[in-house]
């Protein structure tokens, strides 16, 4: 019943002491696991299967200890939210703790499909071999479907990748999801007929359950080419259910609305990477989006990079994905972001394209022009 | 196509002076709704009915100023995510901005239908007229669904109103989730066969979508009372879907996990309140656990008030719910927490039960008879 493997948890514990910080941690791996007191429990199999274990500890800073711990794979059930759950459930509660990064053994990785795309199927859909990916977005709210569409053909005919809805864009009155997505997606096959290129419309899709799923299938009937889901407003088990959906099969974006306490302060919570990287891959996000440094967000360099290694790293099958950095990004700031992230990212500049004079399919051009890459 | 109707939430805004809390309050107004340079928005329409209004500024201590912000109700789309998006979405990740609370118009309102039963419904159906009820948990994980349903007969036996699982439970291999909730049913039956009461038994009900609906479907007929939900786990909106399933209607226990991080710093995320209160009765949960001061997790004393604030607040037709205050709860505190909470509380005492000898069911009427109550 017990396979013996475990799955790796590092977390960043405050403590006065090492003796403090391996005491946190291995409070961490009954209140993660039992959640009873340990001198109660005599059965030997919950001792051993069912406890985690500190199996690490080190100074990571003054009053910071790096505290790794091993957790019976069998403890998450191979489910996404019980998953969660023993990684960081009962623990985002206590003060101190945050997770940093988690390492999962290939039996429990076998339970998720993880991106169905990642970065080289995107490529492949988009056809875009090398260099950054483009993607602008339909704003703002209150304009109709008809407006957006005029916008979506004019960023599809200047050269954009991807265009995505707002986040913000639901399915209000004053602009219906299904008549906006018929809408954008339709002048996008037009604009994609005139380029021969393949830009993908992503709707945005939320809304009580079970509609967001009925939503995502009447936008694939629409034409629509993927899907923005917020993870935090929708669930990350529902977005995984939406990108494992063999009827849908198009690509998702995941957007970090709601996300934001989670790595609001460095000792809580859970780390960039962790977060936006590998729980949004478990999830099969195949691109995230996530606030710049230097936009009108805070986060720092040194955190976008953290999502970079997230988007990135070795799990198993779990495919790479792309990071989309966002946030009131201008295009003179192009290059510096090319400079940071390399070509594999999708670079995502909204309102400053339209401060470029009239022509938006010229605004696009010139974002185009500020990048190399190579279409197939 | 606008009503011209507001809902109005109110933020703690960090900022040095008035100036900059006002600057900061109608970035806000624009982040939340059109998130696009308003400068370049000239549609009279979208900047009276979309962006939000800063309608009251007051500095509340050294560097926070209370900010109420009025938005369009149609921006909500009259549906739980984009609402919670409004509210909070893309805010969460800008630093120094919390949610206080916040006020919805009947129209709105009248989207939800909230907790089915909420606090008198469930004392309607485990019959206790007055005082508190009284609850504690199957577990630790590792034990079989045959020891976990011994332990529940005897907390039913000894005069518990719920029984729920431990969260950690979900569907792991050492115990599969319908061979657990039918024994634990069919033990919780037999055992309220003799006392001739009505205790819930209440499954910990997680999975991936969307078998843990049909998790919930299963539970019912095998007897459950009841569905404990993990809004952080499962999405809010997917605890809404539960508790409005007219095929179920059975009441909902919302616990805390992969929350913490919400309230973790006063400076920032969503208040207690807010939180556990308002917005989990939108989303349908008849109770709320929440940890308990002077347990181990850290919560203060005006933090649970605050809860039971937002479980009890005027929200039209959305019934009041029970603060459930838990979190390493002994026996000897029982009076402590009525004292504090009143009568309208649900006691959850989980561990503590066992460290009184082996007779639980013993333990359970040394928990009751700390509280005075009226059964009807």
């Amino acid at each position: 019943m017990y396979s013996g493997e475990k799955f790796s948890a590092l977390y960043h514990i405050v403590a006065a002491g090492e003796a403090e910080a391996l005491a946190r941690g291995e409070d961490i791996c009954i209140e993660q696991t039992v959640e009873f007191p340990a001198d109660l429990i005599q059965d030997e199999h919950i001792r051993r299967y069912i406890f985690g274990q500190v199996v690490r500890l080190e100074r990571v800073a003054e009053g910071v200890y790096a505290v790794e711990i091993h957790f019976g794979a069998e403890t998450s059930g191979g489910e996404l939210p019980q998953l969660l759950n023993v990684l960081f459930g009962n623990i985002s509660i206590k003060p101190g703790v945050r997770l940093i990064t988690f390492e999962l053994p290939a039996s429990l990785l076998g339970k998720f499909r993880g991106p169905r795309y990642g970065r080289k199927g995107l490529r492949g859909l988009v056809g875009v071999k090398s260099g950054p990916l483009l993607c602008t977005a339909v704003k703002p709210m209150g304009k109709t479907p008809a407006e957006l569409a005029r916008l979506a053909y004019a960023f599809a005919l200047g050269g954009m990748d991807m265009i995505k809805d707002d986040h913000g864009l639901s399915d209000q009155v004053f602009c219906p999801f299904r008549e906006r997505v018929e809408h954008c997606a339709a002048a996008v096959a037009e604009a994609n007929s005139r380029t021969g290129r393949n830009c993908l419309y992503m709707p945005n899709v939320t809304g009580p359950f079970p509609l967001i799923i009925e939503r995502c299938h009447a936008a694939r009937a629409a034409g629509a080419g993927g899907f923005v889901i917020s993870p935090g407003l929708a669930g990350f088990d529902v977005m995984r259910h939406i990108a494992d959906d063999d009827q849908l099969c198009l690509p998702v974006l995941a957007h970090p609305a709601l996300q934001g306490s989670f790595t609001a302060h460095p000792a809580s919570g859970i780390a960039h990477g962790a977060l936006y990287g590998q729980i949004n891959r478990l999830a099969g996000a195949d691109a995230v989006i996530f606030p710049n440094f230097g936009g009108r967000f805070a986060f720092t360099r040194d955190e976008c990079r953290d999502i970079v290694r997230g988007s990135n790293m070795e799990m198993g099958h779990i495919k790479p994905v792309f990071p989309v950095p966002a946030g009131g990004m201008k295009v003179e700031g192009v290059t510096e972001m090319t400079d940071f992230y390399g070509e594999d990212v999708i670079l995502l500049i909204g309102g400053d394209l339209h401060r470029h004079g009239g022509d938006l399919a010229e605004s696009c051009r010139g974002f185009a022009a500020k990048v190399s890459r190579r279409l197939v």
